[in-house]
């Protein structure tokens, strides 16, 4: 089959390799769309991560060497069942999104609970550590990790679901009610992202802040009540308080991870509210553990996800996101064999267009750049 | 009567002034017994805070400027009910302790609720900010701010209940429950009590950290699992991983507030644990937002108490305490007359002996030096 494979940085490879074959407890399945990411941005500017899977140290989760696949946001249909799966759950037709997280199993690691896998010490994500990838013809994934999406879903907004449920852990982490304020802080793709997941679990304002008039045009379009560019100098801290009958946010999500964000958070967070973090961050910043104090704040954190996709995917067949605007986030659909010439490479180039773009199929893929695994600054937004 | 009051820094005065009339809703307070804590070294040696109250510029919450009473920690005796109050619930000849808190009671504050009243912008602590003091022979108080006492609870330990609710308070927040290990950083007062409440919670195994062998040889006594004196270098992160199985501490309590406590908590931190900060802060920190984040922490700050009160007094009811410890943990007694010489001047220049005093009645105070309210550097633990 085709599949694209990470040899190291800058050298991504489309090459001809055998199908992968389905073990126990495994499906496999035939992926249709994949997106890409700010991760995979990094991976092939920079590097996987400071340890394995290096060309000669495997992955101790994934047992991988490089090369490995690339492509960890996609969707497909599963064409076959290894032994020991449950086929009244899993059947050979069905479509469905990938939840990429492999735990390392060992006992009293994290990754025991399948709401905590995603801070296993040695996680494995497939598509960066090991385990095939998004961008090649078939992938083998254990059973409790191919989700199946339900009818009204499409496969290519099946492919949207892995960064969806970035969004949906962090606003559930953060425990948004109905009625609450919140404010996010960046407005690229995953901002955006937890801007419509805010509104789902009942957000009645929902302000939003970035970096130039096409991202705040972008949150303006999908709905924010408020949009602050921060490009503009603009008091972000006095217009929420403004927003918010002097009281603050109830929730402030920063996207961005800066130490201007952070101290927008701190000052626009209501006393007793929730900060939460869901970026990752090129510096430590301070932070004015006094003001935390005497508002009692919580500064919360939320990485990725680990058993949130089935309610997300619940929430997408209850109608609870509008899927026409979902499906109108991805601006780009090309071939694989074009990955790196009009996908990644046009995504490097194009940066500062902020643009979303998606493939379908063998030859397919989306694109979409988004923000999270601690390798994305503020430049970045 | 005789009551302390407060002139401005260094200038504490044993006075004769007409005892307070019960307005209505209030009750008046007999006082019995009132600890001294480092708010009130605070208060002595540099001011009451930044702002009001003043010689001139009343609080905005007590209406009162300089001198104000003093003593915030106290215990004593329902000795007369003003108009409207339940008597039902609160009778004359009824021992009390004291919640010292008013809000401001402004629309949208969030004193509105009991629960947050620590968290109004412009609170008035009895005994800091107007509202007369427990170093004196009467108060009145609000009728919802006198807790009383039940049988088995004597007035001395009715005034080990003000601190007594810092800790709870921190520890409900912690979301501390059966089987939690906590490790405590800091081993003066405020740490013994944070000590002494994880474990009504229900935490196996509580460690705790201070600096030199006195502080630590009470940690012990008072029943810590693992004491770790921070003045020998011990590696207290390393410890706490190898009492908890290479985890880390469910929840890690910072009752120091230092760059090397937060350092040390962020680490000690179990994936998907909580950091509570309970200390006040001479200097912002760094924080390691990456490290928070891929352990997903949960940074919270807990301050004083609001409404935290009955279920504390609840579990002494229930015998929850070890009533005979608490009471071990007064060792001096004097008299209100000695408070300049042998109460807070002892105090201020034996600091370094760490144990506590109390003094009855009139007559009497003890006094106890306590860590909170933003005033304390980890030297003074
Ligand atoms: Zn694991
Ligand atoms: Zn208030």
């Amino acid at each position: 089959m085709k599949a694209i494979r990470y040899y190291g940085p800058k050298d991504l490879r489309l090459e001809d390799i055998p199908e992968p074959v389905v073990g126990p407890g495994q499906v496999k399945v035939k992926i249709a769309w994949c997106g890409i990411c700010g991760t995979d941005l990094h991976m092939y500017q920079h590097s996987i991560s400071d340890g394995p899977p290096t060309a000669t140290e495997p992955h101790p989760t994934s047992g991988e060497t490089l090369p490995v696949g690339v492509g960890h946001e996609f969707s497909g249909t599963i064409v076959e069942s290894g032994p020991d799966v449950d086929t009244s759950k899993h059947a050979v037709g069905q479509n469905v999104a990938v939840e990429p997280i492999i735990g390392c199993n060992k006992p009293g690691c994290a990754c025991a609970e399948s709401h905590t896998r995603n801070l296993c010490s040695q996680f494995a994500a497939i598509g960066i550590h090991g385990g095939g990838g998004g961008l090649s013809e078939y992938v083998v994934v254990p059973q409790e990790l191919a989700h199946i999406l339900p009818a009204n879903v499409s496969l290519e907004i099946g492919a949207l679901v892995e960064p969806l449920a970035v969004a949906w852990r962090a606003i559930k982490l953060s425990h948004v009610k109905a009625g609450d304020k919140v404010l996010i802080l960046g407005a690229g793709p995953i901002g955006i992202f937890v801007l419509k997941v805010a509104q789902i679990f009942g957000a009645t304002w929902v302000g939003i802040s970035g970096r130039g008039s096409k991202r705040c045009a972008l949150a303006h379009k999908y709905g924010a009540s408020a949009v602050y560019d921060a490009s503009t100098g603009i008091d972000v801290v006095a217009e929420t308080l403004k927003a918010t009958n002097g009281r603050g946010a109830d929730v402030v999500v920063d996207c961005a991870g800066s130490q201007s964000t952070l101290d927008t958070a701190l000052k626009a967070t209501r006393p007793g509210g929730t900060v939460m973090n869901v970026a990752g961050w090129t510096a430590r910043p301070t932070i004015d553990m006094n003001l935390m104090l005497m508002k009692e704040l919580v500064l919360a954190n939320s990485i990725g996800y680990a058993g949130d996709h089935p309610e997300l995917i619940q929430a997408l067949a209850d109608g609870k996101f509008d899927l026409d605007d979902l499906e109108a986030l991805i601006t780009r659909r090309v071939g694989l064999e074009e990955y790196l010439e009009k996908g990644l490479g046009a995504l490097l180039h194009e940066k500062d267009q902020h643009d979303w773009a998606a493939g379908g199929n063998l030859k397919g893929y989306k694109y979409r750049p988004s923000l999270r695994s601690g390798h994305v600054s503020e430049e970045d937004l």
